[in-house]
């Protein structure tokens, strides 16, 4: 099986928006998902989503096989730094089909995230990471990524 | 020596911005200070601070003791999660004085941030903090708090 890696066509963005959106469910605490009425949430995310990905600074970059299979993509776009006012390179998505884990196919879309981000002249790429995904963290710390900040929680009720 | 705390007075709040704005500074890396022009981006910054500060939202507690010398702050104010589209309570700063460091003076601010996102009925209340500063996480974690997600850096230059 070859891997290729390529920018995604507007037609394949619809297949991210709706694998990114059930991400993006699936994070969600026990707590969260309890306040959150599944309807409008995804239609506002999907609001969200859309607007989001169409701006210039946003690229979509997918893994296919040999018969044009999407097996994961990559959701890159700029964020800014609101402490030094300097925009950077942000990972807003990262997803590789549960069956194509393992075959260095993140790696290839980081490879392609990173590359657009140089192209872009950003001096800095950055990612968010759950704080339990240790896999992820070791495979981001592999590509020279370093662990910055972290967000701490408390509930009140 | 009694320690009190209550909500800053107008005035206090040139103390406190002239404050955080140095420690943003001082947490910034080699490499970021370079990269900025401490001149105008001290301006742009303290414009920020005013802007944010004044927010209905948002609100200062200070801790005293006797004699009014200020020992330390808490800013609190409202923060917003894209993901759930909730709002919840997010400190913006925390500080103690050095040498009134290890009395409890945090806990005490941060329990009067916490009162004032009760009473605003927020279910959550955010913080970040660096990943390097373990002292601080163990203090928030006593306080209650959960390591949740984490940002991870690449310089790309």
């Amino acid at each position: 099986m070859t891997i290729s890696t390529r920018r995604a066509k507007a037609a394949e963005i619809a297949s991210v928006k709706e694998i990114s959106i059930k991400a993006v469910w699936e994070r969600f605490s026990d707590e969260q998902r309890r306040e959150l009425d599944k309807e409008p949430w995804s239609r506002r995310i999907g609001e969200l989503f859309d607007m989001m990905v169409k701006k210039e600074s946003h690229r979509v970059f997918i893994a296919e096989d040999d018969n044009q299979a999407l097996l994961g993509y990559v959701w890159i776009g700029e964020g800014s730094n609101p402490m030094t006012g300097t925009n950077h390179g942000y990972i807003y998505d990262i997803f590789v089909k549960e069956e194509q884990r393992r075959k260095g196919i993140g790696m290839r879309l980081m490879e392609e995230a990173e590359r657009y981000c140089r192209k872009t002249e950003y001096h800095e790429m950055l990612l968010m990471v759950a704080v339990t995904n240790q896999p992820a963290q070791k495979l981001y710390a592999k590509q020279g990524f370093k662990a910055e900040q972290m967000y701490m929680l408390k509930r009140l009720t």
